[in-house]
């Protein structure tokens, strides 16, 4: 144990990889709550580059709490509309003077979202298919005084609590990549996948399920036929793409709500589900590791548009599951590791209360051989935190 | 007397131009009330072009009342910024469905809305300085069968009344004109005068004072040096322009709460004084001429955004301003001319329960040497009232 | 001419009730109009006395920019109820903060509408079947000082003009009494009668038609007979009603819009068609003195939710009523009469540009008989310009 | 293995009462998100009991989205007050009309939610210190059919995982047992205690560390000293409490954020930090148990307001919980239990993919002892799926 109370230690459950059954889900970047984690978290980050750009130092703000009231739609074989707008309000509390500097933090939300939808949701017209609002108050007053020094590290705001786990299972690896994949390069070559893409993995001893919903757009979709066609496309692409994570065998489901004698199918004008029927908010899908597992310990925290100075939740959240990377990469020997950071309040974030690591060792390999070089990482990466604070507010860290 | 129940009568009362003191007013395009007004209008003309274009007659609507909540700016020499948004509600009654077609009819205002400001306001960047809403209701289940068959002269809905005047006074002129040419011509050359523009005109038997409240944009303002140069320029150019259309001596003033020793000017980063402080709504500005002339008998009808097809008060206020300008046009002799609609609930609305023309003749001339003619034209144009309609629609004819 | 530059002269008009064809309109205190009207007045009264309370002097607000979006109802012979609530937006500007002393303009005025809604709604259940938002904002700078020391008579803070008339022609006192007794007297024995009331009154010669549109309450409506009832009953007390005023001949018209055999009637949940279809906004309706009369010249302002310390526009449109209505009681001879009050932007409200009355004399007199005494009564209301700000704080004078 | 594909068997994890570092949290009945839980709940609840009443069977809705912005508020000694208005979205989808029969969906939901309001935070004054509002759209289409024929078992509308537990440990009974009692019992005598109580537990080994924050009501606390004597007062109670559930070492924590010389302290006055800065919304609180336990597998679903019918996820995590608090009272000798069940989509929910019980017994005890009995209970429970249903639209499970 260092002075930084590190802890490494054999983990007293089976590893995922063996437990009889598992689940995972991802929400993909198009998903209603996805929405509302990646407009929260660009304005947070758009919030806090304007406070080091202006004042010289990160000021309160929380903007966690987007909400998505969905739409009406129509849509149609060869290209419908939207009816009603989706209504999306960006909540949360902003610094909006400082020792006399105005900041401008409603239309720099309004900004930051408007070029976040425009960038993932290239076809919801902003303005016209969303509207967006915003409603940022100032926060409570003993809130405001929390930022340290210039340069310190700054004190944990809460007693709270991160975990993160590497490496990912087969599973976990199926249903992640598979939303990843079709959002990018699979739709890059067939516009009609939108990017509310749902997976489900459910593995049961050594068969893998995935389910996928994908939200079709209808432009691209001149006909039932060329539904089919897309359906059977992505099961194809997706069935592929599962044998360079696993040798289990997989069976790839897509679009199983759909009833063709009733017409009713996954069409969408906009490729969100958000156009019709489907409301969305923060911190109510995946975690900070892009997924969400129920087989793993998981915080309730959300992560995406909280402040990332000194929000302990969001940073132990981000640092542990980049902990637990960079130990999986680093160090040799492991099957399954879990970091976990627990706070103390009042404390510099770079000393947790308790920094574990649980980990299940491959075959030959014991954790004491190891323990040291998994230590160095955990003590390496804490001694560098605010460096999380750095790439949360550039976007090189994901949020969900 | 026709059986239109055209009369044509020399009026009771002293003619506007000889009474001793006149007052007239224009609120620009920029200002918050006829932002409203403009959103208003635009939004009824886009329903009822889609009306028309997708189930080929119109349906219900009435978009006339838009609200616009003000928001907050930070302006500067040479560039401020907004802070907080405007808020701008389109509130109205639109049919969503017409058997079994369905009308989109939340995002085409959206849309409607946008370009408006767009092309009126544009440093108003929609989406960020002003957040655009919609709510439309369904309208009440009685009305939605006023329109009758096609092609057939629609009823009255309404015991109403529209009034129009010709020609304008000279402070009449004054004033609708230098708005107009300062929003456009001199806008061109002189980028920064804003679209809210507001000018007050007073005559006091030969005198006219013409008070002009000139939103200055920031941007082009580097100082007050400057403020003050786009001051002057204001006063001069509407000097020059007040000639053209008076002998009578005219005093301009331009923007005069300014305080200088206070810093207090007039000085906004988009333009309009809806940046900060100043709400609008529909109906509350000019009237369907463009004008507030408490001179004059007005209609209190609020004639931006009600459907142009059967909105008695609106289609009354549009037809007997035309007609009274197309009279000033083609009948020689005519001093000051007041035409009035009055309908007739149930009845053809080409068949006013009263079309009279109140005329003040030029010296020789008497009423009777020109009742004819002046009763042709309101005859002719009473027979083509549903040119009004599709003009309006085609966004021919001014509300505002 | 005195100090005040009050003149006294005879009219150059026809006495309105002289003239051939004269209309008047009243919106009944339930019309969606006049709810925004009442709202946007109460909550004026209620933040202009907290201001008096808590730092002992006005502070700036305004609150004229009320928005109702009407509901969905569903109504039904013995009771029905209402679907989707109506929507109330209070808009304007109110001081928050003077001194150190935070003022909860927001609070104040949820509660002062709310206390206004079941006071003159109380069908309408605040919370369910209305909801009321609100958005105040902070005034513009340079508006924020313009009120002036303790006691001083305020400075006009704009070029503005008010408008009064006295005595009621007989088809005004018809129309105004129409609503003011059914919607008190009336409705207290006859619960079926709800305060929605708009009546249109239409004087032709010697013939006036009152047109009476009343929103009747279902629940006090078993069937379609007693509805005929309750209409025959409205057209009786109304006939009755109008020979106090008139001894022309007067035709009543009530709910003319029903068709029995298609089931549409006038019949509502709440009382008020805000329930279904028609939305409101304020100053869309009567004017000051509680009509709108197409007859007489009239104001554009708004006047009620502005601020009764120095809004001119406001003032002088109470004070204008005012004067003529004393003249009226005070001086005899007068068949009618006209006050004009227009402001001088800077000088002090007691003293206007002009104020001039316009004067038809009874047969007899000449104004030079009369005109001092009617001058007298002027300078004396101008002089205590200020009891008009106290008298409509406490809510002595009507807005509407 | 029954029909029904239970197992049980024992855990391969350590007791969480055996682990060293153990975390539990409750966010109490006044705080933002519990709050919207608790509306969101209501408003489900309000909407499932209309459907039975008025088409004698469930129709579609979700009410699982309600957000709250935060207000402003002054609080202070002896009596604040709130300056700005808390405001309450209430978002979801609602079937609002069934074969020609209208359901009021808007305004049962906004009566439901000042209901509840009124009753768990009687100091809010409904309509003046929060504003209600509410957004129910239609579902999407495919989702209105779910609903199975009368009394059959519906059928899973998702894969989905519900997870229980039981017996709390002594630091979870200590967590909920702390909020539960202060906000009945112990403020029924102490009436300075707000509802928005939150609770943290760490236990560390043998050394338990509760943390409380407790919003006091200013105007039972006239000065410092009595907010002092109120501290702890509370810090007492709980203390003592604490022994009831617990041999351990107990240090307990009250309002720790208070700053004394800097008069920062925890006063409200509504009893809930939402009147300043807090923002809440649906499912980011307590799970379905109540509590927060990161050492627990959870879900990461929102119960509250979903629909209690057909919804998987709310249902399985309802059961779960219900079955292990049901197994933990009728068989003896298990020290922790885990109830976890898997829908399998389109099959009868009474028949989960999988049922699984993870057992710790005691000593002396081993799981093939009790095996049989665990499944009896888990079987009948599923056998009564529906009773769920029943007993969440009464009220009777409690789902955060």
């Amino acid at each position: 144990m260092t002075e930084r109370n590190i802890r490494v230690q054999p983990t007293n459950r089976l590893a995922v990889e063996d437990q009889e059954v598992e689940i995972v889900e991802r929400k993909g970047i198009g998903h209603p709550d996805s929405i509302c984690d990646g407009v929260a978290e660009s304005v947070a980050r758009a919030l806090a580059q304007t406070y080091l750009d202006r004042v010289g130092k990160p000021l309160h703000y929380n903007t966690d709490e987007t909400q998505l009231v969905a739409g009406t739609a129509a849509p149609a074989f060869g290209g419908g509309e939207m009816l009603e707008p989706i209504y999306l309000l960006i909540v949360g509390r902003a610094t909006k003077e400082y020792e006399g500097t105005k900041i401008p933090a409603e239309t720099i939300a309004l900004d930051a979202a408007r070029e976040y939808i425009n960038e993932e949701l290239p076809r919801l017209d902003v303005g016209k298919d969303i509207v967006v609002d915003v409603k940022l108050g100032e926060g409570s007053g003993d809130l405001r005084d929390v930022f340290g020094e210039d340069g310190a590290v700054p004190m944990a705001n809460d007693t709270s609590f991160g975990v993160g786990h590497a490496p990912l299972t087969e599973t976990e690896e199926i249903v992640y990549n598979t939303e990843r994949k079709l959002n990018t390069e699979y739709a890059e070559d067939n516009p009609e996948v939108g990017p509310d893409i749902k997976v489900m993995g459910k593995r049961e001893n050594d068969h893998i399920d995935v389910t996928v919903a994908v939200a079709m757009i209808d432009e691209h979709i001149p006909d039932m036929l060329a539904y089919q066609d897309a359906v059977d496309g992505v099961r194809e692409y997706v069935s592929d793409l599962a044998t360079e994570y696993t040798d289990r065998s997989v069976d790839v489901h897509v679009n199983t709500a759909d009833d063709f004698e009733e017409g009713a199918i996954y069409l969408t004008t906009t490729g969100t589900s958000a156009e019709q029927g489907d409301d969305g908010s923060v911190g109510r899908g995946n975690r900070a590791n892009g997924l969400i597992t129920p087989n793993r310990p998981m915080s309730m925290e959300a992560t995406s548009g909280k402040n990332a100075i000194n929000h302990i939740g969001k940073i132990y959240n981000l640092l542990s599951t980049d902990i637990a990377e960079t130990v999986g990469e680093e160090v040799d020997g492991i099957r399954e590791l879990q970091i976990r950071l627990l706070s103390q309040i009042g404390r510099p974030i770079d000393q947790p209360h308790v920094a574990d690591a649980d980990l299940v060792t491959e075959e030959g390999v014991s954790v004491s051989d190891i323990a040291d070089d998994v230590e160095d990482v955990i003590d390496r990466e804490l001694a560098d935190v605010t460096s999380i604070t750095e790439r949360a507010i550039n976007g090189e860290l994901s949020t969900f």
